[in-house]
């Protein structure tokens, strides 16, 4: 799915909520037993139950990782259950240089046909540009919503931020079509400013819900004409109930969340 | 193992040589078929020839993900075939918060047992830290060799650059036993600045070799009274030679680097 795509289908869901599968075996309701085939279950489920609400998917590949070649699988599997007219991110977190940067891509654009990958930015621009060869999207890593931003990210680096710096140069590098930026909801102050640095980029905001971000807060300050936004939730919607009505729970949460986001592009 | 024990087998083998196990199907020895198991079949090859020199292998998680689960199994019994008296390193770049954190430390530092892992410090404090909860050794990028790192790394931050920064702020998270750095050959020239911040931790030195950075000048200006450095070669060995003779070749080259290590370790 291209951006122009993702701007048409948040028209017509009016949504820019964004699912993040981030599911643990630990986590999961009680009915279903804690194995690892039961991931893959619950996540059919949750998307079944929400993708008339949300318009994009992010899989944390850290929570498929922990179970190896196996877990490998089931992210796969979660993939192809997303409906095609949904935007899907691989929230990796990768980032290197050359040949391997390109294997990266290729592993999560190519082989498992992802539409985006989220990416640091330390490394610098061959270390981003790889992720840009399969013509997909490429988010990069600006301002996040953890306390750690404090360390490095918000460190005085001439009249800027360093944060504002990495925005300013990643962006050069690319354009709206090809390029999204990580901006956390803890921070939503910030969106206005970082909406001067790039007003026309999607920028993906993690952190609404259960790390505290407030929606109302993340769009006022960060919607631009196309929307420009995907707001990702996590926990606040995937285990909103432990009960067998999980998914029916998922869907009510996300449903509340879409309606308050048509509110914001009428 | 431990950096204790890392010291030991340095001593022992007066070697500081680390094997990069970058294999790609497509650079195989010629009479190899090129299929993924023969990935394996190659990586046992290459370390049964080098393992007598070299006291570390560096697992490039990129080339492997490129497989999906098949490529995660190989890179599994690839680390299964590394000898315990040698030091392991998931060159997978990760970093992220909290339970995300967790779960990547957990795939490489207990499901698969790496001894160390590589991680970027984008994210601050909190991304780094679940990185050190198995007892294992997290090594963070601070300056890397690429014609990137001038883009952020190099950025001034006060009186110091911001790769200066990164590794004085990082290191104050933890101390030489669980934590390295990597720093680029290519900058070798910097390692005696970076020596300066952290004159106990080990640094892992990618770049000798076919990125250019030289040997001599690495072990000058990078060599402390525990040795300190990992340096690591992996096109430079494991594509020594495409005929038959790929490992032998492979342990002849390690044997040559390892004989110009020890005249730095007298």
């Amino acid at each position: 799915m291209t951006v122009s795509e993702l701007i048409q289908e948040i028209k017509t869901k009016k949504s820019y909520l964004c699912v993040g599968l981030d599911t643990d075996v630990e986590k999961l309701p009680d009915h279903l037993p804690k194995t690892t085939e039961s991931i893959l279950t619950f996540n059919k489920a949750i998307i079944e139950a929400t993708n008339q609400y949300a318009v994009a998917y992010k899989i944390n590949t850290a929570f498929y990782e922990q179970y190896g070649a196996e877990g490998w699988t089931i992210m796969e599997e979660t993939l192809k259950c997303i409906p095609t007219n949904c935007f899907t991110i691989a929230d990796a977190k990768r980032g290197d240089i050359g040949n391997t940067g390109k294997m990266y891509a290729k592993a999560f654009l190519k082989n498992m046909d992802f539409d985006s990958i989220t990416v640091s930015p330390y490394m610098g621009k061959d270390s981003v540009e790889p992720f840009l060869s399969y013509g997909k999207i490429v988010i990069v890593l600006g301002l996040t919503s953890n306390s750690g931003s404090q360390d490095f990210q918000h460190l005085p680096v001439g009249e800027q931020k360093l944060y504002e710096r990495v925005i300013e140069n990643v962006a050069s590098w690319g354009n709206p079509e090809n390029m999204m930026f990580v901006v956390g909801a803890t921070q939503a102050e910030k969106l206005k400013e970082i909406r001067a640095i790039v007003p026309d980029h999607f920028l993906l905001v993690p952190g609404v819900g259960s790390q505290g971000g407030s929606l109302n807060d993340v769009s006022t300050f960060g919607i631009n004409a196309n929307c420009g936004l995907l707001v990702n939730s996590s926990r606040g919607i995937i285990y909103k109930s432990k009960g067998e009505d999980f998914a029916t729970a998922a869907g009510v949460e996300s449903q509340s969340l879409q309606r308050q986001m048509a509110t914001f592009l009428d």
